[in-house]
């Protein structure tokens, strides 16, 4: 069966991918997924070298409990507006009703601040630097797997700082930090820029963000980064001791990326063929296939197979043999194909004679969808293959995402891009959240950010949409 | 400060040490711990062991909804009676009273197997073995850092198969496994043997276990391993068609170790300095400690102390430098043996001349605790001390868990073996419930499991308790 095509049905092309490839499903229970190996798997794989990076960058692991006291929850009056709607609430336990209700992590700012009132005294304990992997619960009703799940699997961080400038450092160490792992890992080339005061983090004094864009236009945002300000260490009396004068408070930073990652891969590098995973992230990144053809005897090939596999393997690829003979060949292509696996060894007798690998690329390099390699040399080429398929993959999303940048003049022809899904649209803006709600409910497009780098950068003017003085270049578009 | 020492009193040298290494503390949400990094390092560093050997086993990572419809834990009358007193409920969700309450998940078997039931259809689908990294939540009134908290952190294996056969194959498999590991990495012998009717899994048919001994004669359950026959498969509908005849009920296993197990650690290997960690769950294997002398010159010293821990790093020893000025040399050393650190390279002005480093030991080896190294010789001998470190500290702990077990032949006897904690007292017993529950009400004691491997196998005659014929020998303790 083929998939719906892309242009046809976007969303459709995107169940069935994650269908086809066994990524993840709906669960019984509304709203929340269940993430299968080969979904999960991925998620091993990024989460793992992402959380090298955190702790490279000087952040250190924690885990703090996931029910939080409803009252620290509305200390912070922005934050409990922001997250009231969404949480899920503990009311009984062991049995009996709890005096005081249990609110599950939507996000863990407020329980870590409060430990960090007790940790940090003085100006020797800053700056503080924590990251928890975990789960949170933010209710959904219309769930979309990876990009809107109830419960989600996500990192955290969470600093404490001495001065505003140390805090607005960090945040724009993180924000580059997730731009690198973005580009470099997932091939996913971002935006990066600061969120306008409706698109904000609820309790932050400002956010900032990568935006990626999806093949059908529509931007996600894939992780924040929020500079929290005094605002949290107030109400949970986070103060050191300077070396002069009375305590201070600290200035904080939180940020976090999720399993919604997963949903940019699939929507960034996916073709009509199904799911494409760059090397980096791609938990088989090479099938071996032997060939048989019916009636012969299967032994020599199967041996070879796993030789070649053996050798990969002790390179560090991360390799499967496919011998089963349930599928013809035909179809076995058409399934790895599906799953994204990048580079796929055939097999077969005329191979096995001339003792070369015919291997196909999931993405073609330099137009080259298929190569014969000698055996010998595979060992050699393998690697570099792969690393050539995570570059292509990364220049072929960064020559999309610049196409589709525009600049619209008018406020006709933003509205016209916007309906065409025409991607991001570069353009002055006032700034205030009255034009953006106006903005919104006439096109459904909001701010993604304000972008630190506009690929243009005109004068501002006025505003595109309400005519008043242009505050700042803003990147509209419709978004998951 | 001191520690109160072990023999003065247990439980507070436990808390003591947990505090001193920073490993965790309570949190102000009742029965939940703040896993600290230095605590958290150590479960990512056994999580990721025996995540490589899980999946060496064939199991597959999958990750599950955190929320369970009451309904599923009704389905098995056993699970549900055994689990609902220590239940969290979910009532309220996005602002609304929820129709069907959610219950935290104490255990997924439910969940699971209700997926299982869609994704098993044939024998081709068999076995199924699942794995899931994740917190669980069990209602906790007396809390005790890793040992019993409301939260925990575990791994949850989940499996079916055709037969009843290869299912108990599975469960002896897994045992073996968590032995071997328990073994292998944590350095803690372990007695294996299946629970008794009133210790085992809600829901089971019979449950197995790895039980450790404490340094002050208490049992540790540090995992467990499930039998569930088709107690599951049958109201959760998991069939399967066979070659021949109808559709047949899956045979089910689950297992699973947890947080619990750095309890095990620090009480099985911490001494009145306090933590001991075996090297392969050692966060720091290595200090490496420049100790300045007042008014000198200190670039020397702190050159050679990174040249040396650069030079271990690149050989995977996991190093840390402290060139700190705050702390006496003494206090240092003071403070690294209660981290728990195998172990601590001094380098002072001697060691310098004569291109030496004093390398003190956490554990002894042959009596020995501390040897001068050449440096030129350290990155040949630092990661064969630390393999010995490893295996003295489980030939310290199987030889204490050797002279700890007892085989008292009179109830007399068994009382007082019992009052005086002196460890696994190994009887012939009645194997019935109303016989375990008078032990427990008149001794505290439990039978922890019946071993597999009992150190002695004497006639089994008459219970030691009741005098009814023997069925078994088990071990009897008090326990965590």
């Amino acid at each position: 069966m083929k998939l719906t095509k892309q242009s046809e049905d976007f969303p459709a092309w995107y169940q069935e991918v994650i269908h086809h490839a066994k990524l993840a499903e709906h669960s019984p229970v509304k709203g929340c997924m269940i993430m299968l190996p080969n979904g999960y798997s991925i998620w091993e794989l990024l989460r793992d070298q992402l959380d090298v990076q955190i702790k490279a960058h000087g952040a250190k692991n924690v885990y703090f409990p996931m029910f939080i006291p409803e009252e620290y929850l509305r200390r912070e009056k922005e934050h409990v507006e922001g997250f009231s709607p969404e949480l899920a609430v503990v009311t009984i336990g062991g049995g009996k009703t709890l005096s005081e209700p249990l609110v599950v992590r939507p996000t863990s700012e407020t329980i870590i601040y409060d430990a960090m009132s007790r940790w940090i005294q003085s100006h020797r304990d800053l700056p503080m630097r924590l990251n928890q992997w975990a789960n949170v619960v933010r209710w959904e009703l219309r769930p979309r797997l990876f990009l809107r799940t109830t419960e989600f699997l996500w990192q955290e961080g969470h600093t404490a700082h001495a001065t505003a400038r140390e805090a607005k450092e960090q945040v724009s160490e993180i924000t580059s930090l997730y731009k690198r792992f973005s580009e470099e890992v997932l091939a996913i080339p971002v935006v990066t820029g600061r969120k306008s005061d409706s698109e904000k983090f609820a309790g932050a004094v400002y956010s900032e963000s990568i935006e990626g864009l999806m093949q059908d236009g529509k931007a996600l945002q894939m992780g924040t980064v929020h500079y929290l300000g005094t605002n949290f260490a107030k109400p949970f009396r986070v103060k050191y001791s300077s070396e002069e004068g009375p305590k201070r408070h600290v200035h904080q930073t939180s940020w976090g990326v999720s399993t919604r990652l997963i949903g940019a891969l699939i929507m960034v590098h996916g073709d009509d063929s199904g799911l494409r995973l760059p090397p980096r992230v791609a938990p088989i990144q090479a099938v071996v296939l032997p060939i048989f053809k019916k009636g012969k005897d299967t032994s020599e090939l199967t041996a070879k197979a796993k030789q070649i596999a053996e050798s990969l393997d002790h390179l560090g690829v991360r390799v499967e043999i496919d011998d089963s003979t349930e599928m013809s060949p035909g179809a076995k292509f058409y399934h790895w194909e599906r799953q994204g696996v990048p580079v796929r060894l055939e097999l077969g007798q005329k191979e096995l004679e001339g003792d070369t690998v015919s291997v196909a690329l999931r993405v073609p390099i330099e137009g080259n969808k298929k190569m014969q390699i000698s055996t010998s040399l595979l060992g050699k080429e393998i690697p570099k293959i792969l690393n050539r398929i995570q570059e292509e993959m990364f220049a072929q999303a960064a020559a999309s995402l610049a196409t589709r940048h525009h600049f619209p003049t008018t406020k006709d022809e933003f509205r016209e891009q916007i309906e065409s899904r025409a991607g991001f649209l570069q353009v002055p803006w006032c700034g205030t959240s009255t034009c953006e709600a106006d903005i919104k409910s006439e096109t459904k497009a909001t701010s993604r950010n304000l972008p630190f780098e506009p690929l243009q950068q005109p004068e501002l003017g006025v505003c595109i949409w309400c005519g008043r003085p242009a505050q700042a270049i803003a990147n509209f578009s419709l978004a998951y």
